[in-house]
């Protein structure tokens, strides 16, 4: 079998060609693949600045200069998996409970398939409905979570659904596993201790950035490893996590964050779980002009591929 | 009685001082208000770039610039009438259809005084609740309806509120008189002739931008003054009517729009007519970071102010 | 028989879906299709501000506000004739000379079809090259070049292939029927009076920029319809024809410029004509970060397609 | 005792509501205050990049995102202490020395009160004005000063008040305690060694930021609180110490700064001092159109605030 | 005798090269000269937004275009006169009123040669101590003076000296020819109708935008230079008097200005006036990331150095 | 002797002045230099974004903050070595294998004199005729390399000559004493382990950013001056071995980078050796508006002039 591969740069100039996720082939339909990219171009969910809606758009043109070989781990996803990128959920823009509807729908029709999702948002928001459609196929997940906000609020303005609320509808729902959820990097101000506290009280391990500060997340990681196991796994990555200087594109910022380089050493510490799904949310185009967040979130979801079952090293 | 002035720049540098509308007083309550301004941070209704949210806020901010005398027509609105920021509409921004209600009901509120808003918005949606609003108080009013699009789209991703539907809800509504409705500056792409063609089959009169190339506004003006005559007349004001070379910070951008120099005409071409309120909308700051299409936004909003009834005019 | 569509806003938001031109289909071949939109991804050719080889990517990315129906002269290209999006020329970004080449033979290879390829530059260089391929098909072509400056240098920097000289490399190639080339929106500063006056002695029509301030440009292409009459036609658009004030975003600026409106006038002017092909050149995202410069652009390569012969008009 | 709140996102959006500092409320008098924020928007002072004059009004546009606790130390300061906007300085910004002033004159003016200011710059002029008021109320104080540059200058192109000469000139009218000074951050290029040994002959304490890299700060601030023991002390933070990637939105850039965490460890560590004042200068907000340096600023201030006497935690 | 040559773009690309103005030699003294590029970085004699400070250095850059023959009129400056760039008057960027001096003792030095200087402001205050070194030489200048302020305030915050105060202080020490003075492009908001009204009853001739809207300036030209005659003439251009949509990057903007075609027709319509200096202000890079503005006012600065007196012609 | 100066800050201010690297006098030969700067404006070779034509324009724009004293290191550079701004190389910006070889050759000019080179890029292809240079003069040269890529293609897109592989043609051509070959900060992605391993294979010592992360970089140049001994030594800086955080401004941008810290002690590690030359590449200003890459790559240059070899040391 030949696996799909990214178009190279010796073929046609990384600024050119179709501007899908990595120049990959793009495919309408789930079958055949292992692992697929697709947008979730949701911003309706968001409490601050907007403009994640172009998240998609820009983290697809971004991953332009993606190579198919990973020189820091020596992953070499195309050649073992099958991956494509399968296009946009069509959202419903103007009512934010009817898009959490249809991305619920979407991953449905996805997880008929054995293919690993990995969903480029787009708000955080969308990880609810991914989650419950998660649940249908694997049962209540781990999650490793990775963000700068618990994202566990009750309501916002009243609302119950919204990108404050995701982990706390999920696991109301039924759709994870509470004492294998891990939320890293939160930080920044609050109402209350309640904010990271009524995490704790499920049973989520939280880790605040102020832990993580001046240290290597290599050691974290072996920790979480070997407390999920191998229990199915999904992995939502929240770009504000990152430190502003490293992300400043996003809506919600929080200073004091994750470096890139921890950013890396905890995706890359996910190898060997059974990861069922990941996605990178929370790219706003707008504010960063020079489209270096999209950038590091076009390598990040490339960081989640490269670590998925199945995937072959080649060491350097 | 002394009225309301702006923060003048020979007490405060025009760069401090309070960030409300032109620097005036803040109230909350309504009373004795002849004229208010109030923000409409929505942007949950656009189809394309968000952002919206942030117009009211840095249509203030650049209102910093605006001194109290109209140099260009003698207006002298604040030795007439009393006026003040009264803040934002609290918004539901998690749900369209809500932040209508929240909107109307805030409206309705306003109207209970003999008090003109003057809408900053904002995405175009906000103004079917002011519509509905202006209905109780005023029966159907006449429209100034100045845009790139129409804006009467029976449904939109099969939604009947969105930033393209307000003028054929309003209408359906009785919120408007059809004969004394007029649409200048359409233009651009769209799905048929019917796009524009409805409005005239209900009686609107559209002024294609096609129309207003190279030419004054001033006679068109007239013959609008003329067919309102003393109907109570409500002016909505698009930034997106304007060329984007004017204003750039939008989010539905239609190239060969009106001028700047159109845009005073016709609202300056406005006076005389029983203004009963108004609204600029669809400034989207982050598509414009010198922040001119605010700027432009808080100086046509000034300008409708300098034509409410009631204002002084002290010629050159 | 069934034409493509441009996929539509209430199927997919319009932030969303393929990057592709007006989000029509993408095919890799040119068989079927009555015209076609290219990218050439083209920058190396250009002798101050680069950044065009991202024009085509941003060009298609800005064209997704477009909807199929033109309302301001009821053109129905989608009902008419069938269009795809074909992709980018695989450039050679090292080597000028090469890129030429490539470009040529990409258009023989379009030009073996009854397609009208209409290209989103890149620098200007591109256009040599098509005209020599074009010369192949339909002999020496009419002209309709609209830009600041004459590109009909002899060399620039001792080099005879840059984005300065394609008409005198076209005319010295027999590609160009001299006296139906038209030279619209010229100005700026040179090197002699003989920057515009060879093109002249050429038997060239040359209108500079200042025949055209204050004026309609309607009248212009009635007598430049005239002269062409039914001879085959190529409109080549530099985006820096326009003002900077409505195209920020390109690489040798020059004021004093053509208006939108002119813009628009120029290109509906030419419906009737024998249209075999056109290009937008010019684009240089990195210096307009809205994105509106690109938008122009897809616009105009819009509205050229609305003129291509054989499209249906259907008035308002 | 009702303390003011901060406006929270439950009750307006935060991209909505009172552009006051963390939307607090506004008041123009100092009484009843535990502490004030203090906009002085000053630029006239600064040697390279222009701008400070705005960082005042964007420093609290950013804000809007503050919630009222601390999640990384517990600080819960509206429990404790009250808290208002108090509006900007009305400074001469055609009279650099007349705006010292002014300055001066403010803040003896918040100094009849027991109101501890925090002032939002505005360039680093501003602290020495500050100085000679503070002086008269507490004597030479201790001070954190954090900072690229020493701000030790004797002249600057022969004039004695500038941004790089406040703490010479604070010195020399008896506005410090010298052995009770720390200057952290300091880098860059110089004119001698002198630049920063002068400091150390005062008896100032210098801290490169070569001393600081790759280093936790909690260490050194340990040191620091007990030389200074209950001695009034007043921080002054210029957002220059921090390394440009952190803070690029400033007018006289060193690179190899501190980093962000550095910077929460330095100012959490100041916690169980007698603060009695604090500023946050230099942010200037044209080179930041993400805002992102702003919201740093305002982050940093809301530490401040959040150490000072009289704040009560509430660990998680 | 040969002429200083602008540096051309086959001996060096045009993004190379020495950053001086038109890339022209530099040199410090104003010997043999007929006229020199002068920049006044000045920036805190503004009122709103700064950032002019760095406008001698981004017009410089952005001049780098500039070919030497004027294609629009066929002026040929570089063979007919000697010019050079002196580089910058070394301003006291700590004291404006200090600045003022330094002005005008840098000019005072500049016009014992029979030299012309032009001027790269740097904002509007710099006129005033330029015209008192004119009146030494010339004695009461003509003016022609475009902008979208009169600047003839008599204090701005109290200050005698600012940029909204030049041509009351020059009119005051007796630099004017007050029935010479022509102001064109004024509009916008003020204080009241004194603000354009004092001007009038000095013998000033004010020319409101308003009057400018849709016309041809060629004609106000004609009747400029009727009553100016053979009296020494400066002319000073205020960026700010072109529409914000040409002109963007300037610190108080006033919409509905003045196009770039009739600035232009201004600029070409002194043509024939004895010129005896010019300066452009007002250009703020921060408010321009294109460099469009610089770009603009580098080639006004070439259009008035076109005009000057011994300019040879070669029409096309 | 007297040395040449850096222009202070107390007699000009520092956005004024000349735009030469340090504000240093302009030289176009290179006789009496103990090292000079010279501009190479290329970025014909890039693969991905171009812009770097502007880097050594915006390098020395940025440079102007610069004073001639390390307060880090106590260089004092300008007490002891003759240094001068020499200029651009005059590239044809149309062919970039002509570019290569006129480089060559202005650096054949250079080496005649016993001047050390430092070269403000432009795209990493220079630093292949310059080591063809430098071997003529010192034969085959140790190298410090810093950078994302390895740069050791055999070719791109068929190409020989590109900015991917510099050093692979210039081991070819024995420029390199491949034992003395130290390439640091690689990462990201690749076509295969190859594009690290044939630098291994070659003898070359390949650290890979993952081996730098979380550290100090003194301990590793200990070890690289160890093995370099006194060999004749060039120094090759790109800035994309700098995280993006750190330096946005670049073409072909990898997450994970270096830190500036490390990238200081990197360059300050090469004190006591035998340096001929450095550069600083891949400077792209269209994609850092703030300046603050260029800043960088200006401080960065200064701090190798620091470590060259004659260059006193004055200790704080």
């Amino acid at each position: 079998m030949t696996f799909n591969q990214p178009l190279g740069g010796n073929d046609m100039p990384r600024f050119a060609g179709p501007a899908s996720m990595m120049r990959l082939p793009v495919q309408e339909t789930f079958e055949g693949l292992d692992a697929c990219f697709v947008g979730i171009p949701l911003d309706i969910g968001t409490s601050n600045r907007s403009g994640t809606r172009f998240g998609p758009r820009q983290i697809r043109a971004e991953s332009c200069m993606l190579r198919p070989y990973n020189m820091g781990t020596g992953a070499a996803p195309f050649d073992s998996i099958q991956v494509a990128d399968t296009g946009d959920v069509a959202l419903n823009t103007f009512d934010l409970k009817d898009s959490v509807r249809l991305i619920e729908e979407h991953y449905d029709r996805i997880l008929q398939y054995d293919c690993i999702p990995l969903g480029l948002g787009g708000d955080h928001t969308l990880t609810y409905p991914i989650l419950r459609a998660m649940k249908k196929k694997h049962g209540p997940v781990a999650l490793i979570h990775i963000d700068a906000h618990a994202d566990i609020n009750d309501e916002m303005f009243g609302e119950k659904i919204a990108h404050g609320t995701p982990f706390r509808r999920a696991l109301e729902d039924g759709c994870l596993a509470a004492d294998k959820v891990f939320q890293i990097g939160l930080r920044g101000t609050g109402y209350s201790p309640e904010d990271f506290n009524w995490s704790r009280r499920q049973g989520f391990t939280v880790i605040q950035a102020e832990e993580c500060w001046h240290k290597s997340m290599t050691p974290v990681m072996a920790d979480i490893r070997a407390k999920i196991g191998d229990h199915p796994v999904y992995i939502t990555y929240d770009i504000d996590s990152l430190d502003p200087a490293f992300a400043p594109g996003t809506g919600t910022v929080e200073i004091g964050g994750l470096t890139i380089w921890q950013a890396l050493e905890i995706i890359r510490g996910c190898r060997g779980l059974n990861v069922v799904g990941g996605d990178l949310v929370e790219v706003s185009p707008p504010y960063d002009t020079s489209g270096n967040t999209a950038l590091i979130g076009a390598n990040l979801l490339y960081e989640i591929l490269c670590i998925l079952p199945g995937v072959k090293y080649e060491p350097l």
